[in-house]
């Protein structure tokens, strides 16, 4: 089982939340709107979105990491490279 | 009109990919993929959803602050300041 | 002149700031304060670093893009085109 | 000791590094440098400083969060919650 599995359910709502607000980005601008609103609301997804990803991280850790550690220590530090590779790549985006 | 109405067409073609992608997301979760492959694709829409935005930030520059300039220079002062707040929001997501 | 020239002494007196944070920071390291204070500091500079990133990019739009765009639409546009990659560069950054 | 005492002395000439990086571009605002020069490097320095935050949180998790999940699964947990904090100010940096 993923390290989210206890809250899944919230992470596939948020999601569904995100999705509604991409298609409503997406009919902002067939709709005309203004550059700056279409602009704050992509702005407002994209945290969201972000906020999803650190989430899932922490979970991740609390579960995966933590799992992994307290089997082996050799285990433990492959999933934290793992980890901080999956961090880099959300610090980055 | 918008600064992007003359490429409407492909931002409402990259929201609709994006807002498909977000639903990829959703469905991952809900069929217990491991964390990091949700992670590394929360990354990559996080990406797609920014460069969106920093497209529509150069139409808007390339069209209304231009023009606003064009048209006075307290205008394009006025339209300056609201574009460097939403580019603030941008950088800061 | 560059767009931020009126307002040139509060630039340098916030990056003598940073770079004096930047350094209590390798004083942090060389002390072995605990990891996540050393990270705090860490977001704190970047997010100071990044503000005055935000206020160089509204001088410039404000100064530099306005006046390209008032000395003519060409000049307008060729501004625009090299701030919209700098404010891509903020913003992956 | 920290979880980055190992690498202590990489961390220092970095952040040193960083800071005359920062000096440089408080150097490049007092001799009235093209704005988007200073942007691109203030991009560069930001990018810079975020890359040791990523190699302070591997090595906070590989010996901090590893040692405490190994101690308790309690002890983990409360490593966890601290580092995935200091991640989300990572992210919103």
């Amino acid at each position: 089982m993923p390290g989210y599995s206890g809250t899944k359910e919230q992470y596939t709502k948020r999601l569904r939340r995100i999705e509604g607000q991409v298609r409503g980005i997406a009919r902002m601008v067939d709709e005309d709107v203004y550059c700056i609103d279409v602009l704050t609301q992509i702005s407002a997804v994209t945290k969201a979105l972000q906020a999803v990803g650190i989430g899932l991280v922490e979970d991740h850790l609390g579960h995966c990491v933590v799992d992994a550690a307290r089997s082996s220590h050799e285990e433990g530090q492959a999933k934290v490279t793992e980890a901080a590779e999956a961090i880099a790549r959300l610090v980055r985006s």
